[in-house]
């Protein structure tokens, strides 16, 4: 089969490799339909996560389960089932608490599983699934073409929007300010709107993404940035700040542009992997300023979404504004790398 | 009349001062029954927060009222009345969302009110206290002496041990590490219980102080700190650590012994005064750990905690183990300093 291999900083292929085979029972073969790039996988892509050696690539996918191991029950051959950007067995301690990100049998796509056998990574035409009955979740039936791209969001970028809303504790009429107006940050909007929020405010200075910020309900869009972006969401909510403020970027830029958006008492969720973030810790502590997020664990929130995306209550799949084949999975990057478009979708 | 007067690092009297007046007509003048020593008053007391002037001092107090301003409402000469450490009008947009410590019309007693007129400290026999209205909770009636030193920690000290777990999240039946065998650490374990935790872990290697903590509620003491400590909390509660960590120190020590305890998706509250803390924020984002906390909007817990006291369900009291006259303030600060007490109270 084909995968896509990350050789170095902007090498980046689809390549021959050996089929997977089923190692464990509890082992499923999913031949993949559609899988996405993340804002993540260009860290590694632009070289300043290193690249030592060629890597698997991809953690978003959507499939056909081929084969199944002789213990999986909770999906069969012919399924479409929507794979979390973690695997995870959805039993343990930490999984029934609702972190699948730290299941004890868990990891990540394109590393290695429990046992140390290797695993795919999702921009590819087959995976091995470990773990398949926590990780996979299937559709009640075959979804339509129109379906695809909206439940492959499933697999991370809508569901780390909502943990960044949920972290925070967004409630029903509440205020929110989203930093971040990648697909990540856009989803996050979808989200807070989808738990209720009263008044959201998008901060972004790019007209297209301003576009789909609206789309998915924010109310204001605040073009500055930093202490004058910060200022004008003060300004905006009362001269007080935003009750909840979803950081979805991990910089350090844009996590003091968060903690000065939200009101004293307020919560700041964050989505976006930390790069050398730095925190006020007095200026937080004085006027009551809370974080909590982290690396989504979004096997705990498909079940509640799933319902939503198949009856078009929401439409999270608009953050993709590219579909191209997987064999053009380095213009896929390029796209994303120079900021031509918000999220790449591949097809299979 | 006589206040408490900070003249350097570990020079403290009790001096002459003019009597305080009625600048406001939302001000009340109140005769101190009862104040106390908080851990955080050691820091300018050791020196280690620079003393540049003789500074008034104390912020936990109750008393009665002598006078009113003409138009203040809630409260009545001869009033017995508690007053929460920081001074709030209780119906700012930051008050009624409950974040007096924000309050736009707040300040510190010691300091200046709003319009810049200085304020007695609590460590006295009188204080003008500004916005009395918002500022005073008043009880039904005189209140017992047995019942005082009860009354005087919902200035402070209960009700910062209940914002920590409050910010924290504790919930019915939930696990719960407490760092911190001060004071606000003993108070955070009975507030953690009143809110009905589960199994409390109080993390202390003092005697006297493991004994409080037990009569607090402490299901389980940990005596080890630091890396071992986290160890042993995990080990305790099924190798992954307590739901919520109570943070009641305030030095980066502390706050890494905190965020080692607590499990994957769980939250740290923090109360203690930080002091050149530096998080971890990569280990936070990996394991989904929340921090939330700060200076304790008292006045906000008040009334929902006051009952509970007047009838006895709790004793916070009982963190007072030392009781002087004001005139030997510096006793009550030697003893506190030594940790030969755990908390002092001064009667007037």
């Amino acid at each position: 089969m084909r995968a896509t291999i990350l050789h170095a900083a902007r090498d980046i292929r689809l390549d021959d490799v050996s089929d997977p085979q089923l190692h464990d029972d509890g082992d499923a073969i999913v031949r993949v339909v559609a899988s996405c790039v993340c804002g993540s996988d260009l860290w590694p892509y632009r070289g300043i996560n290193e690249v030592n050696e060629p890597q698997r690539i991809g953690h978003e996918f959507v499939g056909i389960v081929e084969q199944v191991g002789a213990s999986v029950q909770t999906v069969k051959v012919g399924d479409f089932v929507i794979a979390p950007f973690m695997f995870s067995d959805n039993t343990c301690a930490l999984c029934v608490r609702g972190v699948h990100t730290s299941c004890v049998q868990g990891g990540f796509w394109g590393y290695a599983d429990h046992k140390g056998h290797p695993v795919d990574g999702g921009q590819g035409e087959v995976v091995r699934v470990p773990v398949a009955d926590g990780t996979l979740v299937a559709t009640p039936s075959q979804p339509s073409q129109e379906l695809i791209p909206h439940l492959l969001t499933l697999s991370d970028v809508f569901p780390t929007g909502h943990h960044a809303a949920v972290s925070a504790g967004v409630t029903a009429g509440s205020t929110v300010a989203v930093v971040g107006d990648g697909a990540v940050g856009l989803s996050a909007i979808l989200a807070a709107k989808r738990l209720g929020a009263g008044k959201v405010i998008a901060m972004s200075r790019h007209k297209d993404r301003q576009r789909l910020a609206t789309e998915f309900g924010a109310d204001e869009v605040v073009a500055e940035r930093g202490k004058e972006g910060a200022a004008a969401v003060r300004e905006i909510f009362d001269g007080i700040g935003a009750d909840y403020v979803l950081e979805c970027v991990g910089t350090s830029d844009s996590m003091k542009q968060a903690i000065q958006s939200v009101r004293p008492g307020g919560r700041v969720g964050y989505v976006g992997v930390p790069h050398d973030v730095q925190l006020n810790i007095p200026a937080m502590f004085s006027r009551n300023v809370g974080i909590a997020g982290g690396v989504a664990p979004v096997r705990a929130y498909i079940d509640d979404i799933l319902p939503d995306v198949l009856n078009g209550t929401v439409l999270p799949g608009k953050v993709f504004d590219l579909t191209v084949p997987l064999d053009q999975v380095a213009q896929a990057y390029q796209a994303m790398d120079e900021r031509t478009a918000i999220k790449s979708m591949l097809t299979v």
